[in-house]
């Protein structure tokens, strides 16, 4: 290990945030170090902050421009946040993808929808075969986690080992997919690790988390108990879920129908993988059709209140022929994500309107699918690293999870998205910031946080919009101006019409401004503006947005 | 009691949703009935649904229309939800209100910011103290609440005796205000309750809910412990709980102070009342910086995260020359309303990164004021009515607490907004429907939630918004088309700029428009808007709103 060589990581999204996750680690001279990257993965918009947004991904900007020194890319598992942005982004890195069969039967799903080529996806085993990338060596430590094939990831250096973790839990009973495997964990340690870089989402939570297969008794227990139609939603990636949900219909004597494009993309996925193996039978829509409701379960999406769901499609009549009745039961065997909370109370209102029972965020019904603060500590105490760096999470994640294993006498630094940590040494050092922001999936092209463009949505949405249109012919007004508004009330506090009091404003304005004023569209739509602000903020309250369209003709 | 007359009970806000309070009732001849309401509060707008909104009140047109037959207004409690809107509404109902005097108070200020005269508002003491409005005979019940002198409504109605709780939890030791009277409502029900109006906020909490009492030691613990400074947020309406955090304060030595506009009001309108009678010493902002941190505590606004409350400046920088330091601790002494995560996740996240400890979501240091499932159940066996309707709730919650009254064999129904009960006989029916909207103070004028203001407003924040214009001059087109864009990428697929792609499309549209299309200003701007949403589409993926000026010179 040359003296002048360094072990670096980088978080480009994901720390400092539940979401978008994208993690690079480099090994070489500074500046020159051959590089990784771990998961590329989106987050969603919301009406606060992106509106008109489709999807948010990690600015990668400084990663395109070092993409020579890529060698390859690793995805964890098949979550959006972590898988969602290979393919929009793919063209600024072109670098081999390595993921296990179930998430690299999405990826390349991924890479297809964004005109990519799939075969970029390799699919590959676990630990402790490995996937050579310049100077680094990776295996898969498979995880409970959930969804199948969750895994780890170690990443041997020469600087020392390293295990970044990815999503996970420490679940023994899993139902599906990799069972926690302490054994396995203890061999991945057993050399040394020099640093953990480790899921903080849960850390809060500071009971145990519980098995995935503490639900299925639970749900067999529930359907066989209700009377009329039963209707699931869950995260239909959490295909373990699912399949108990559907056991639970079956062990009921009910067909079980998968509703929701995803659902059944999710299922067929895990057959295709060889995942599910003993799924029950699936009765399609159009049968469900005609069986009694008392013997039908329904497992549909939208388990996050999302409008176009299946759950909210039902919530509003019908979908695909099928509608919710009286005395129908509804279960949510999820949580709502912080945010979702006002989407996910519209359905279940409209539920009740419908007379149908809602049960919802129960424990009985759900798991979580990431360790707990306890798991946590006992994923350092089993690995032993020498270094934790905390990911995956809130800055307020991220500091308590390194605030834990200081006290723990573990070296631990909080390094947020941009920040280049220098692992090479005993204790992780912060050296350099790379400039990280945002990039959003905005209709069908990609623009920059920074743009502007969502800002002046927001600025719209508060404030209404006005537009000005006036005509100068030969250096003087031509005609009174005109006004339309968007957004704003059609009559203010004077009780006259808006645009007329606006048109009257402007008019006298320009009826007294000077020659030189006319002349100068800068000047003159400046003007405009802040009288039509003015006005605007006086008739409504609202300060609105103002467009100014000067048109010149000359005579 | 004549055979025609009736007894009817009509929700305008705060059935079917957490907010915005407004219940009538009536006795008399369908159609004159003679009418008491009881609150008139607000809701709180959202991103999603009322961007640009400030406040959403009930739509009162029915009881404005019927103003005339208004005997009285009663309200129960200060809480922004249930007196909220009676200053910007009073006009349109124009009938004495009365009130307990902390809840006078704030009642008066808000005819004063409005411009009524404050004198409407009647302060009265509490049951047996009967008032006689029309032919009801009202009396307040005290009850503990999250807020002092909150109350209960006794109303004698010639089919019988009502009781409409308000907000209320069962406390035998709510520190500040009315303690739960078992006796005295035991007393109330001697007679036999014809009818309980009931809150529901919390019938799926089903522990039975914890007394204000049990925080104050929590409270003393921590802040004993805390080695620098201590900041703590709670709703400034929770009088009591304010009155424990600085008590808290100062039993571990420290000064405390105010910060925020409704927190220095809500202790003011407590000594004026004579509700508040030791609270600690108060230490104004300008004093406080000149003490040591590790000696001070700060009482703040904003514990949902707003972001102009004291909190969030805090957590931006500097509030009145105060700042936070790392090693100082921030507590959340509230439990966050949901819809509210995303903001008060953003606080903490920022107080993480200047180092500050931040505690939330404790059971410790917060109790709700809402009676939970099993002491609602308490309070329909103490008062025993004959039948139960619950308010204060979305339709799940009014459904669920319906259900369990229902259960216990009595007589329950959700009646919702806008939705005439009539509980004369001995179950209640809806015999009627009227209509019920939302009005919104927008800015500082009131509209209507359908006047189609805010749709336009939620359109052009997810589409962007084009503005077009064209000049005709003697029948044809002047130049060539105008277009600016407010919200939508400069640059969409084609790389060109959006401006020209649509300044191109619709000037080749304009060159081969017929004369006819040309004269028709309805036509022409369908046409030009049709060009112009496919071409955006087409470029950026956004629909987008457009506004079309077409200016018409005569040569």
């Amino acid at each position: 290990m040359s003296k002048n060589e360094r072990l670096i990581y980088l978080p480009l999204g994901g720390a400092g945030e539940i979401g978008m996750n994208a993690y690079v680690y480099g090994w070489g001279k500074p500046g020159k170090e051959r590089l990784i990257l771990v998961d590329l993965g989106v987050t969603f918009p919301d009406m606060d902050t992106t509106p008109g947004v489709n999807l948010i991904m990690p600015d990668i900007t400084w990663l395109a421009k070092n993409a020579d020194r890529l060698e390859a890319v690793f995805i964890t598992h098949a979550h959006e946040d972590h898988v969602g942005a290979i393919g929009r982004l793919y063209n600024q890195i072109k670098a081999p993808v390595y993921a296990r069969p179930f998430t690299a039967y999405h990826a390349k799903r991924k890479m297809e929808e964004a005109g990519q080529n799939p075969d970029e996806i390799i699919v590959v085993g676990t630990y402790p075969e490995e996937i050579q990338a310049g100077p680094f060596k990776i295996s898969f430590l498979p995880l409970s986690h959930s969804i199948p094939e969750s895994s780890g990831l170690v990443i041997d250096t020469p600087a020392g080992r390293l295990v970044h973790t990815g999503d996970f839990k420490l679940d023994k009973t899993p139902v599906l997919g990799d069972a926690f495997d302490e054994g396995l964990w203890r061999k991945v340690a057993a050399g040394g690790i020099k640093a953990l870089i480790c899921d903080s989402t849960n850390v809060f939570s500071t009971k145990p988390g519980r098995s995935e297969a503490s639900v299925g008794p639970e749900l067999i227990k529930l359907v066989k108990g209700a009377d009329r139609m039963v209707v699931a939603t869950t995260f239909a990636s959490n295909v373990a879920r699912v399949q108990q949900l559907a056991e639970a219909g079956a062990a009921a004597g009910r067909s079980v129908c998968l509703l929701g494009r995803s659902m059944q993309r999710m299922v067929r996925a895990g057959v295709e993988t060889g995942i599910l193996t003993d799924f029950p039978t699936i009765t399609p829509p159009e049968d469900a059709r005609t069986i009694p409701r008392e013997n039908l379960m329904l497992l549909v999406t939208g388990s996050q209140g999302e409008r176009r769901a299946a759950s909210a499609q039902l919530a509003r009549g019908k979908y695909l022929g099928l509608t919710m009745a009286e005395g129908d039961m509804f279960l949510f065997s999820s949580k709502t994500i912080p945010g979702n909370e006002r989407g996910v109370a519209r359905i279940m209102n409209a539920y009740s309107e419908m007379g149908v029972d809602v049960i919802a965020e129960s424990d009985l019904y759900h798991v979580s699918g990431h360790a707990n603060q306890p798991d946590i500590l006992r994923a350092h105490e089993i690995l032993n690293p020498a270094i934790v760096i905390p990911m995956h999470g809130e800055h307020r994640h991220l500091r308590k999870h390194a605030g834990l294993a200081v006290e723990n006498g573990r070296n631990a630094m909080v390094v947020v998205n941009g920040a280049v940590c220098d692992l090479t040494g005993d204790a992780p050092r912060v050296v350099e910031h790379v400039e990280v922001d945002r990039i959003y999936l905005d209709g069908n092209i990609l623009i920059g946080a920074l743009d502007g463009v969502v800002r002046d949505r927001i600025r719209m949405a508060l404030n209404g919009h006005v537009l000005i249109n006036v005509i100068v012919e030969d250096g003087a007004p031509l005609g009174e101006p005109w006004v339309e508004i968007m957004g704003l009330p059609e009559t203010g506090n004077s009780r006259a019409a808006l645009i007329e009091v606006l048109e009257e404003d402007l008019g006298q304005f320009l009826m007294r401004a000077g020659r030189k004023t006319l002349a100068d569209d800068d000047k003159l739509g400046d003007e405009l503006r802040k009288i039509a602000r003015k006005a605007t903020m006086a008739e409504t309250g609202h300060k609105p947005e103002t467009t100014v369209i000067i048109s010149r003709l000359e005579g």
